[in-house]
């Protein structure tokens, strides 16, 4: 058969935004946000979005300006994934937990034009701006005031205000769509837990992609009731942001996540979904106050895998977790541990460990693999060879802002991604992360998966969280260092000898830890993950143990 | 921002070739094909499709050469969907209720190299090479004999046995992807209801979008059983074959589709789900012994609006209707009759006018609207300005198989696809269709929608099915024609006044049919659509009304 060519028809460029005009007519009475006194409807935040964008374009922003914004989970924040797209421009998040310091470079690498910022972090980006160099010119700001009284607020001639341009906008603005599915939709900065901030860029197509891919791979129905804390400046909140429009959602927002604002909104709300890292079900299994749901809550979690004690709390709560991996680089989760109905006759700990496993790539990603680092060919099946996990489909960046060279490091000429996780295959297809590359402590010449020796150390009754890295060695080169926290209220803490011989009953000699610091609390990224970097850096700051010492 | 271009990684071609072997990884030992006494795992069909796929690329076919299969639903029709384009090839399922005169054409014009033929339909597809000009090379013949015991099949050399291919076939082939997405997947011709048959050419990309987008839009969840009543060969069953790998659903094959085996596979299988056309629906509703379901069945409907009687019996007994509308050349179901739940608290009547519209775009459609055939404008959203139905999006087809004229005339520069049919945009955004545009009947100046006409004759309590098209006045240029099937064991037929009569009680004069022919059958196409062309040529031959008479 000839090739027959794509034409304007059928090559229209796809992209999510579409599913707030559609969200409009179909679910235009439902409730499309809900936060505190407001809820919102799908009819009011098409609206409210179109009048936004006109409003942004007004402000004199283009096709393909960069426009930040630096919010909690609030409806200006939810509104802002389409109304800063529909104006043309490159939606970019900003992690809240980040520094002055660290928020102006990146605002000034992603050369933003225009910074929607939250009352509540405006002394932030203030400072952030009063550090750029004085030939830099400073972006636009606007001013969210959520619910504050608006007298609060110092007037500014620099400064706009968010319900401002909402109600001067033009809600019959033609909204400005990509030219090219492969138009920059967003740009997010990755959390960094192994290097400098990264600009990632995600095209119209594979965000696209990325929201129906997961709205099947979780078997999203209608009319969810979606609580939001995962903030949604953490990969766009996996592209549950637009996924809510497409399948007509309630997006409960949520200021501050802690447990009794948590369950507070699932009981009010009668929430059906929710994500976040496993660090926010371990805060909901150990609330004192928990008790069990009224209705099961789905909830969606990655990042790094959920320890089999909180599955359990979790579970037993009334949650139901599935666990799914994903990176920045990917747009969302594009490998879950898509669950068997036969694996809920096995005992609970078995369970746990085979819902703490990655597991398959959902059906939107079209290849994903584990490579020998030598030989580049799929490792051996056996639940034990490491290697890198590769993969490749629609829902991955187009690439890192102005870093030609870290794009090239991981988006490879023969066609694969390197996630940077290393990682086996298991017999039945099923892949688990080990550790990062990076995290790979490398003792006497074996690798040692810090992920492995942390699971032994939160299987301690008085553990809270740990986390193990490489500290230099004379002998071995790196031996294992471990980071633990320990429980409130345990009655008699551990001493760093018993928790390694707790460690030598449950793994080999050349994984165990030779260091174990108590500490009352990890560094962690701001979204949950522990910073291994800061504690590498401690770990070597110890110096080397005497070779003497360990023999 | 800089444009940044899309590389290897992120750029591989979308195809729903890739959910297959993942099904076997997730979906493993879960049914995937139930039929008669037997039943395949997704392991099983997984394997069976790499074998067949080999054996098929060993038999000489080649990328982009075209394999047509004349088969009913069965596991074989099922495995080709995946192993004939896993071969390379591109998938042509051929209507079986065609003549061998138009399967010779057809097979001609997609020039097909290799045709696999249900032993029932053997004959036929002998009959129709042997009508090949002699110049004409011949394809390849491979027989799919089912349940048949092999002796009964006469052995000749030109012939392949169909479980022959999969015992010989590589389970470790190593399939053929797409080199591009837009590599053409699929060709089915129209079922020509206006015209003479078209070969709509489909992408892997189409396919995939519409796959996804159709799981999303019908909210069908992991493990549905989906009873295959819509033939296969209709639009790719709607791309349902591919979407039942991507959610790990069970394919309920039936051979023959009547009440009796519908409601008995029902009910052994357990089904969740099916798809028909509203006259499948109507057999249903109307079988005397049927009983009301033990539980809900999903029925996705299409191809033209179900009427309201239909709807109201088939709810009552147990089936969940949706109302979705497509096209051949848009891959499946684009646009749907998204229910909104306040609706269930209308009276039935208006529940079933509300569902009798084709609805809203699903979310994997960029856009769709209705145009002023003149003006180019979008018509007044008042529910009674007609115009033609376009649309825009991923899942359209790339054109007609040799046939450019054809393929620009739908396919527009203004980057429209115009469907042929006629519409008017309700005020709450949700379109329905009113005609297609040549059954449109031009009475004194005014149009006449066909199916207004239509849905009125069915509202009488006498008539079973009705058709309503153009015949050529003298006067008027053209008047209703209405061609009457009436419903078996009623007291008294009505006669041609009285249907007139009752007519005009509910609709404007110059609507109201001026002949009505009563008939024991009306021509269908293999889809259950009546041929209004053939009507049409009968309403001709009857020759103008003479003036004097009307008026």
């Amino acid at each position: 058969m000839d090739q027959m060519k794509p034409c304007p028809a059928n090559s229209c460029p796809q992209t999510p935004l579409t599913f707030l005009e559609r969200a409009a007519t179909v679910y235009g009475d439902s409730p499309s946000v809900v936060y505190k006194t407001t809820t919102h409807t799908w009819s009011q935040t098409h609206r409210r979005c179109l009048q936004l964008a006109s409003s942004i374009a007004a402000l004199g922003i283009q096709r393909g300006h960069v426009v930040s914004v630096v919010a909690p989970n609030t409806p200006a924040m939810y509104e802002l994934h389409f109304a800063v797209p529909m104006s043309g421009a490159v939606l970019n998040t900003v992690n809240t937990r980040l520094d002055s310091q660290t928020i102006s470079v990146l605002l000034r690498h992603a050369q933003s034009k225009l910074v929607f910022v939250d009352y509540h972090f405006r002394a932030l980006v203030l400072e952030a701006l009063s550090i750029y160099p004085p030939n830099i010119q400073h972006p636009k700001l606007v001013l969210i005031m959520d619910d504050v009284v608006s007298d609060s607020i110092p007037s500014s001639s620099t400064v706009s205000d968010y319900e401002g341009l909402v109600k001067t906008g033009d809600p019959e603005f033609k909204w400005i769509r990509p030219l090219n599915e492969w138009d920059p939709i967003t740009l997010n900065y990755t959390s960094g837990t192994t290097s400098s901030p990264k600009g990632v860029v995600h095209s119209h197509r594979a965000i696209f992609v990325m929201t129906l891919d997961s709205l099947i791979d979780w078997s999203v129905p209608k009319h969810p009731i979606y609580l939001w804390t995962l903030p949604m400046f953490h990969s766009n909140g996996w592209c549950f942001t637009w996924g809510m429009a497409a399948v007509g959602g309630a997006n409960v927002c949520l200021r501050k996540v802690d447990p009794p604002a948590v369950y507070s909104a699932i009981q009010r709300n009668h929430v059906t979904h929710m994500c976040g890292a496993p660090v926010i079900l371990n805060m909901l299994s150990n609330f004192p106050s928990a008790v069990p749901l009224r209705n099961p809550v789905h909830f969606l979690t990655g990042g790094a895998p959920p320890p089999a004690a909180v599955l359990l709390r979790t579970e037993s709560l009334g949650f139901v977790v599935s666990h799914g991996y994903g990176l920045t680089e990917v747009s969302g989760v594009v490998v879950s541990c898509s669950w068997k109905p036969e694996w809920n006759l096995l005992p609970a700990a078995e369970r746990a460990r085979l819902k703490a496993r990655q597991g398959v790539r959902t059906v939107g990603l079209t290849e994903v693999d584990i490579l020998d680092p030598v030989s580049g060919l799929s490792v051996k099946r056996d639940g034990s060879t490491l290697g890198d996990i590769v993969m490749r489909g629609g829902s991955l960046m187009l690439g890192y802002l102005k870093n030609p060279e870290a794009t090239a490091k991981c988006m490879r000429e023969n066609g694969w991604f390197y996630t940077g996780d290393v990682g086996v295959m298991h017999p039945d297809g099923y892949l688990e992360i080990k550790d990062r590359s990076k995290d790979i402590i490398i003792t006497g010449g074996e690798n040692v998966s810090s992920v492995e020796v942390e699971s032994v150390l939160y299987s301690h009754p008085s553990v809270n969280e740990a986390a193990v890295v490489a500290r230099p060695d004379e002998f071995w080169g790196e031996t294992p260092c471990a980071f633990v926290n320990l429980k409130v209220g345990i009655d008699r803490k551990p001493t760093e000898k018993e928790v390694i011989e707790f460690c030598r009953a449950k793994l080999p000699h050349y994984m165990v830890p030779r260091t174990v610091v108590f500490r009352e609390e990890l560094p962690k990224t701001s979204t949950g993950k522990i910073q291994k970097t800061v504690l590498r850096d401690n770990a070597k700051a110890m110096g080397s143990l005497v070779a003497a010492s360990r023999l």
